[in-house]
């Protein structure tokens, strides 16, 4: 009897009984995730949140177990084992693509975590074999699966939906590392919730509170911890620096960058050998290259990330396009080029998704219904929009000085 | 009034009331504990235990905080707020002189992160100019109390002891971030236990069991998590890693490394300015780097930290000198250098100390006794040992083949 | 140092001192909480619920020393030791009045717990004397603050408002014994969100996510574990035996009775001696008694409870008077007489109550709103109310019998 | 699929797959539990301990059906349903003929509750048909189990050794609803390292530490909880009453009782239908009773009782004839019946038991050895005793007066 074990503080302990999944832990692409903060820069704002995407890789596989261990004992669902093995291996390796600090990483970069997912799966030598050891079509399948072709609806859905096994692991593990309770739900009730019809996954109806209480978890995790002022202006000033390392590549300048980077950030399209070598130390590496750079700016902007002297939000509506040119004349006049030390977030707030990727129950009569029309709570939960204007705190101050006065008087002003 | 809090998860918050504290924090050098991790390569073996010596250091401080204000409230001291601010700032920078990996590192490298810690707080700017606005005296004050010098009996007690603030911070932490309930004890009750006489700080002998659980969690800790033989086995890897760089170096052979760490293992006095730009990120890249070094040994034992292919270990008896020749012999005729792949470490689980730094119970009536003489249980703390092999797992493995049979037919015979 | 400390499961540890509390605790009339349970029958459904009106008054009482000691250093608020006392001694003795089951108790009998909290402070000979060792107006004042006379407006605030150390303790008390997760909330940092101005309480609009997480706890709680429909059921039942019971004295027959019991059911004004001689000790006492009673309902009802057959909830739209009589009808043919087996009950889910009593935000700007301005989800908390019919699981059924039939065709029809 | 979940605070969930152990707990015999505390008179010390036997049995239950699940899975053990569900059926039902405050009713009324459950199980009408269904010898061989007469072994160890599931969920909810973290260990690594061979019941070498872990917290839970002198000074005080009702009713004095007590006391042998109407609701219900009795000594002790004020515990040596000779008269001369006034109690701190009971460890060679062999900190937990005194606090004061002083000296004397 083959079995693994590893403890775990969400789930008390994560069971391998397949030796297929125990390979693909122990590949080299996986443990890289071991590299990469689940909550990117978070742990700027919550010391605590230093949880690793390797270790919510493996709560979304124990959560997937538990899923398929219940359907199949209550539903007959999946009916053969090789869907069960689609199932785990893709919540294991859904976040197999994700690079350090994603999403700041991708936007400067134009690079998709999803794309490089499928790519690795595909493409990576140990991965692709192991997988081709179940038959020649399953990593395509894999992909298919994460892709949500629509061919294997019910693990799609348990994989990435509003209520997916990706979910489930994260805002637990997520509130643990952090130290909040927002983020706690009724994992094993939601769990036992599922029940599947024709292939497709449904919540019981008699479990309408359970999936109410673990939305409102969702949204507490965004508005209490996601999407953190702290932590949003930590993503900003990481964008920053790769964005002035980017203008100065460009601007053919010379700039110590770590190789696998520097291929990444050159806009060529890697290698998914380069792209694998990325990983957090070698970001937080390149700061501290960076932090001793020529270029004043670039310098400058690395040794507030290194010594958490990061950007001072303010939470505002959007300035006008006059507000804007005086904030960017202000903090010009003073040394601060506006590009790099003057920005607008939008942080989106997500809602309840209706739009057919809602969550249906189902009721004992075999009644359908999106939840949102049971439950006036989930119908409050619309997307919403905070706007936020980052700034170095020297530009604000809170003293008499003319010029905290200035930059005060205009983003306070009634806009 | 002044009041920051940050959200832990141990102590739920950790709260500042003077602002000399969170100026210490804000410190470029304290902030460079965000990465260190507090138990080095045992996130190899526990995926939780990612939490950083920056974490740790703030739960020594708040454990710290509580009891000095039970022991304000209960003994009247300490009873001038100049020997408050010492013990608050000791806690929180007792660790500020911690380099990668430390223990590893420091056994490789000949450095001690204690003298490091007294280097930093004396010479690093920020810290220093902090730390003087109290008094000229403060920071000399404060260095005493961390190398123990005796004349803040009661803080060096409270700092670093069997029953320290350190050590209550860290066990929680760790039970926590590993998910183990080993490390549990009575936090609250064992913080109230304390009373202090003529400056000297006792437990209070109606607390006995509370003391007894705590040394209990602190002896679990050490055979459950600190000495597991895969962390171990990881320990084994940095050491030998950094050996074989550091051998290459001195052999004049030319090695791709970050400046800052070139520095520290040239041997060469490094600066306080070097020392602090050492950290988990700059080596976890070095590994990166050398994990494509035109060195074999260097670049296969960095590849096989990154990706997590560990020594195993092997627990027996010490080998006989033939035993280890042979080893040896074994080892170097399949292409595995001795030196780097063969080695063997002697684990010390501590016992608890009676030797002058017992800890002492004082009762109703003012009777002093040490706690080994009225606990059975504590007097079976004595230091023990284990003797460990680490391996490559290719030279043990399980095959029918002559190596594996010749490796196992050594280690297993009895020595 | 006066010092008492309790192990307690949901705070750790309640702190006494200040004798004049620990006195209190240890009067007759508070040691009678222990003998009722917290959550009247709700153990019937969760079988953790057992803890008693005692713990939780001294969790309120906790949790209200941890707010003062809050106020009192953020804004010197109350700033005299009498009211900081009676605040403590407010919250420690506002159940002190609650009977055995409560709630259906008080419906039955026509009993305000409110009342004889009242009462028992001002006439309870030790409870009152130690009041009074005060000063001779404290009894009164603890009266007034419990009755909202207005004459406190902060502490009032404190004890019972939609924000009260109350509801704080009973929330995460109850959450805990059941052994769910929907009661909990982030308690130290509401703890801290609370602020005084001009001796009113307000919550600081900083911490409004931390409100809504409250208010949504308790909306959970209610849907989820107070209002369960197997709990009120079980209710349902213990008001039936008590309206036998009544019905019979009554109508002059004869039935074995507990002499306090049977002094508070007959009606006439009973002694504060005679209430506090009654718990839940008491009435399951009577419970067995009657068990083997001469009257076959009485019997009947009284086994159900101790054995658990429960009535069987049926959770739909209020019958017409048509059905009503129909179901009456059929019960009656079948021997269960219909005032006592066919019952109906409305539960009341409680909204965010905004008319006078809402929860009042304050900004740093001195700016007052209520809560339900700047939230969607706290105004979709509105009451509302659920119909449910009670009757016996044998009248239901599930078999192909005629009775059930009729039964079910009755229950099931479109109303 | 027959599916039943029950939520509980220690375990999350408890889960009925087998229609039998469902139909057991909805017996009236085992629904008493629910009116037996699972610690007895703990909750006078703990307020947190008021979690039932009912609570308890569900949870040893739970614990029965995952360690078969285990067994199963990797041993093969049980082979057939049959003995499944006598190691279900025996979990659940091992502590069904408790009765209230049992130890001290059981030692004064010589009853003896593993005969009383042998006699539920045999001779309830509902239990037994239920039973009876699997097939006629189902309860003989479910009583033969709980009488460990050998036909069962493995089944036996898991019941009653000192490694069961008894202990193993009492220790989590007894800790857990006391608030304390004394009795804490690893549960599901536990489980697992649980391993058959032959029948037999053995645990891995492997769990060495956790094992050590789990007998360590029982030893802090009886000397931090079940031992604790305010409890045992309950018990004495219980035992006390009831050796007084005993004494009068032999001396022919009419004292109002409960008849089911009654029956039992008078030491008849009382029928099963008698035993079973005895719970706690009883005996609080009997001490109102008495607390109003003419006989003084009744009615006080049964008010000390209700109103907690207890005896107040002296740990001490052995009292010497003559100062035990002293002690009586002078509680005598103020009034204070020795015989239920001054009482001594010998506590018993269980060790581990190595006479052909101890705890089996089988290594991955087969080699077994008894825990005690290579554990030393077991060795240490070896039976031992506190002698402990009881008597009224006015008796021993700590005021000047004579009494108090006489008293005093009697019991602080070097005896």
């Amino acid at each position: 009897m083959f079995e693994k074990v590893l403890k775990d503080p969400v789930h008390d302990e994560i069971l391998f009984e397949d030796p297929l999944l125990w390979t693909l832990v122990n590949t080299s692409a996986f443990q890289r995730l071991r590299r990469i903060r689940q909550l990117g820069t978070s742990y700027m704002t919550f010391h605590g949140a230093e949880h690793t995407r390797f270790a919510h890789s493996l709560g979304a596989y124990e959560t997937m177990r538990k899923v398929v261990s219940h359907l199949q004992r209550e539903c007959d669902w999946p009916n053969n084992q090789r869907e069960v093995r689609l199932a785990l291996c893709a919540a294991l390796l859904h976040d197999v693509g994700h690079g350090p600090f994603s999403h700041t990483f991708e936007a400067v970069l134009d690079v998709h975590h999803e794309s490089w997912t499928y790519r690795i799966i595909m493409e990576d030598g140990a991965l692709r074999s192991t997988l081709d050891e179940v038959d020649e079509a399953f990593a395509a399948d894999l992909v298919s699966i994460l892709r949500k072709d629509g061919r294997f609806p019910g693990i799609e859905a348990l994989i990435s939906s509003q209520l997916d096994v990706d979910r489930m692991d994260y805002m637990l593990r997520d509130a643990l590392s952090t130290g909040v309770s927002y983020g706690q739900f009724e994992l094993t009730r939601l769990i036992r919730s599922f029940t599947v019809r024709d292939g497709r996954v449904f919540v019981k109806r008699s479990s309408l509170h359970t999936v109410e209480q673990y939305l409102l978890a969702r949204y507490f995790m965004y508005v209490q911890v996601y999407l953190h002022p702290v932590t949003v202006g930590s993503d900003v000033l990481v964008e920053k620096i790769l964005t002035r390392v980017r203008d100065l590549l460009r601007a053919g300048e010379r700039v110590d960058i770590p190789p696998a980077l520097e291929e990444v950030i050159s806009g060529n399209d890697p290698s998914v050998e380069a792209y694998l070598r990325l990983d957090e130390s070698v970001l937080l590496y390149a700061f501290h290259l960076w932090s001793e750079s020529r270029d004043a700016i670039l310098k400058d902007l690395s040794s507030r990330f290194l010594d958490r002297r990061l950007f001072a939000p303010i939470v505002r509506d959007k300035p006008s396009p006059g507000e804007w040119a005086a904030l960017r004349t202000t903090a010009k006049a003073v040394g601060f080029h506006p590009d790099y030390y003057v920005s607008e977030r939008v942080c989106n707030i997500p809602g309840y998704d209706i739009l057919g990727h809602g969550i249906t129950l189902i009721g004992a009569d075999g009644e359908e219904t999106d939840l949102s029309q049971i439950s006036k709570l989930i119908r409050t939960l619309v997307p919403s929009q905070e706007h936020r204007l980052f700034l170095p705190k020297e530009l604000i101050g809170d003293g008499p000085d003319p010029l905290s006065h200035r930059v005060r008087s205009i983003l306070y002003s009634k806009s």
